[in-house]
């Protein structure tokens, strides 16, 4: 494998100590908490460590940093480990970890950007790929940065379709700076997962999905820096690393047991803790240090003050389907910034979201027919204000993204929802096609403002708006042409629940 | 291959010419409507023929028969050929097909149980596997009978996830009785698919996960005849005919054409028609007829008046999770009848669902993470009465399978839901665990009954209710303890949306 350097051995041993310090990080927290999910946390010290303080480029004080390698733990009930990664490559003070799950504290039992050192919420299972594709995919084809997007995701959580979605879409659009990681311990929460430990299986269907399937010892440090290298330069298809692990890792007599999924060790904890200090050869300050990015390629965004580019231009009367005036002001306001994109999953000649592919076919991402990728894909492109994402499909078939949509709140989005083709109006379709709980399934939403634009005017400026405005919005429009009922230059506002001139 | 006859040649001229009779329907009828999906039509019409008239055993005049094949259209979009399709097979009068989507024919755009020979409403894309899946479990394993089901795809579809979820739910559990057809027409509706004609892809994806992956030309009736069969004698594991089409075929002009997704032939219906004609070698009536079942061994099932074996039991103030009362009434009703079943995704040692194994471990199915397929597999499951099925998660992560949960409203289904972990009352694992939108979403699906019990015995009485109330229903529990607040003997009913003593 071209320019793969073995590490030196006091390398790798000083990753295998961090791992084992990560994991006693994740007994010792969990413990204190009474709650949270140790054995979890175990399968993937080696992972973490690797990743941390080897291979990922990042900087510790800036978390956000817009040229560092980004990480999503699609696992997020390991977020004990995550918490003690960051914690060991200095963003906070380790004791900090004994706050987890306390009410005061932000170290929840799952991941929400409240932290700063978090893009996304995850904590339902199956997201995290979709979210991770939507960053690479932004870092290859609008940032073209040399960030790299890593994700990890549990072997339970793969069983979710939306991961297969988004493995998908990933090698549809060569993200070859996606690294995806596996985690197989085997043992899901209730029962052993489907597959269990069959690791070939799971590289032909990852290799029959188009990628770089490579299957690794999930606790040999080694080659795992051997696969991550591996994926840094392959080219022109995402890796995946399936990595064949055990739950519980080196907890004695709770190692690939079953009845361990989210207990913490209670009386087994300090002998465990003991155990796991045995096996470290430095236990004094960290020697590894986590890598800086080796160039500062991202771009600047500017996401303010989003404009049309020109008014609304109708006569009152005139009939237009407000889908198509959507299409109009997409097309304005893409004119306007650089940085507002449009997704749609094989609907863009009924939702007019194709219009704004006048303005450049680069800004347009086709999704095909998976919605909860779509909306995954949105959320992460709009993560860190890279992009203003428009996802736009039929009203109704929003509802297949409900999920999403919720953890999208959690994740503090700013992603724009457009559905098309609400209400009875498109009659003899028949109702599987109409949007009629979209409006209350978007009220749930914390945050969440809902534009129903009556006509063309107040459509274009819906989308204005909404391309300003905080938080999950969402604009419905009609199939049929409709009557202009408002002037031109009529002003309208968002307040508070309301939209009016 | 073993038993395989080739079918006389006049079988297989028969097949072709019933094809193109149901294209000339196909048009025929959406140009009477001036609207839906011909081309999408035409690209099926030897799938349809040789499925009608040679491969599946069914009674016409008994669509709902318990010991026939079932067939679910998945490609709901397709539903002028499966009228057709019945049409021609003698269950209604042909000429009926001319009130395609008229306002007073249950003829709609997209297939719904309001007609006799439907089972499953379809047209909210790539549910109808889940469904079908659901259907063959229980042929196979409650059932125990010698009927098949058939689910046809379209290759847009395909990439929603809950398909390839559907496809490891299938091949995990050996549904040998069960076959999936791939229609790889090529065309999306605003574009080519994403893998457009790579047949040898689909191949590979279906091969990986665990299916008899079979290319086929699906133009071609004897081929299609041979692969039916090698699939009705295949062992072990389910069959995915993978056959290449061609949208629009025997159209000229728009066979394989773009831009020509959900569009009447318009001007060119005629010309078209006549085109077909001059195709078909026997233009009278038809010399085949679909084939009845070989045997009636589908039980019968009584799925009425289903009561608790014992009436609750508690003590006033006693604390008891509503979670874990519902898997004691879950238990007492399962006793009861033996057509209760319960179905969760991982998380049957949370919801307590895990209780009904100890009336028998075949009256659970394991569903894993998986949520859009859990839901779909009940619904199924649900279809014709054969079953009773409870389906529970967490109530957030039905939020998971909110277009399924909308699409079994339409389908008419009796499926029960129960969610577990409502309201911020999980506190320090965080908003992604936490059911706050459940109540608001059930409540927009039409029919629905919603109960939120407040302790352990009207938990119970609810399980029992929602047994035996007709439509979706769903049941709210909570994790804490709570303390019983009715005595046992209270006597609780549904009122239209209320649910009291």
């Amino acid at each position: 494998m071209a320019n793969y350097h073995k590490p030196e051995s006091k390398t790798i041993q000083e990753l295998r100590d961090i791992a084992n310090k990560l994991r006693i990080h994740s007994i010792s927290s969990t413990s204190a908490s009474k709650s949270g999910h140790p054995t979890s946390c175990a399968s993937i010290a080696e992972l973490m460590s690797v990743l941390f303080f080897h291979t990922m480029r990042y900087k510790v004080s800036a978390p956000k940093d817009a040229s560092s390698d980004r990480f999503v733990l699609s696992k997020g009930h390991a977020a004990p480990i995550l918490y003690a990664a960051w914690a060991e490559a200095g963003l906070f003070p380790v004791a900090d970890l004994q706050n987890l799950r306390k009410i005061d504290s932000d170290l929840e039992g799952h991941p929400t950007p409240r932290l700063n050192f978090i893009d996304v919420g995850t904590g339902s299972l199956g997201q995290g790929l979709s979210v991770a594709a939507g960053m690479a995919y932004v870092g290859k084809y609008f940032d073209k940065a040399s960030y790299r997007t890593y994700c990890l995701l549990g072997d339970g959580e793969s069983a979710e379709g939306s991961v297969w979605e988004a493995l998908h879409f990933a090698s549809y659009y060569k993200l070859d700076n996606l690294c995806v990681i596996f985690d197989v311990n085997r043992l899901g929460q209730s029962e052993p997962t489907s597959l269990q430990h069959d690791m070939e299986v799971y590289r032909k269907r990852l290799d029959a999905f188009g990628f770089n399937a490579l299957v690794v010892d999930g606790h040999d440090v080694e080659e795992l820096t051997k696969a991550f290298h591996e994926a840094s330069v392959t080219k022109g298809k995402p890796t995946a690393i399936i990595a064949k692990t055990f739950k519980g890792r080196n907890f004695p007599k709770v190692e690939d047991e079953e009845n361990w999924h989210g207990k913490p060790l209670g009386d087994k904890a300090d002998a465990t803790i003991e155990h796991l200090k045995s096996l470290i050869k430095n236990a004094g300050p960290l020697q590894l240090h986590p890598q800086k990015p080796l160039v500062e390629d991202a771009p600047a965004t500017n996401i303010s003050n989003i404009q049309l580019s020109s008014p609304p231009n109708y006569k009152l009367g005139q009939k237009v389907a407000t889908r198509e005036s959507y299409g109009v002001a997409l097309t304005k306001i893409a004119e306007n910034n650089k940085h507002v994109i449009a997704l749609d999953g094989d609907t863009k000649n009924s939702t007019y979201s194709e219009k704004i592919k006048k303005v450049s076919t680069d800004r347009y991402v086709e999704c095909f027919i998976a919605e909860q990728n779509l909306v995954g894909v949105a959320i992460g492109a709009a993560c860190r204000g890279r992009t203003v994402p428009f996802v736009s499909t039929f009203a109704a078939f929003f509802t297949r993204a409900f999920d999403q949509i919720r953890m999208g709140a959690i994740s503090q989005t700013n992603v724009n929802f457009a559905g098309s083709h609400c209400g009875v109006s498109i009659g003899e379709d028949g109702p599987s096609q109409m949007g009629l709980e979209d409006i209350a399934m978007f009220r749930t939403i914390p945050g969440a403002t809902v534009f129903y634009p009556s006509d063309a005017v107040s459509c274009e400026r819906a989308i204005e708006l909404s391309a300003n405005t905080k938080g999950v919005c969402f604009i419905r429009t009609s199939r049929p042409a409709t009557a202009v009922i408002y002037p031109n230059e009529t002003v309208f506002q968002v307040i508070g629940s309301k939209f009016y001139p």
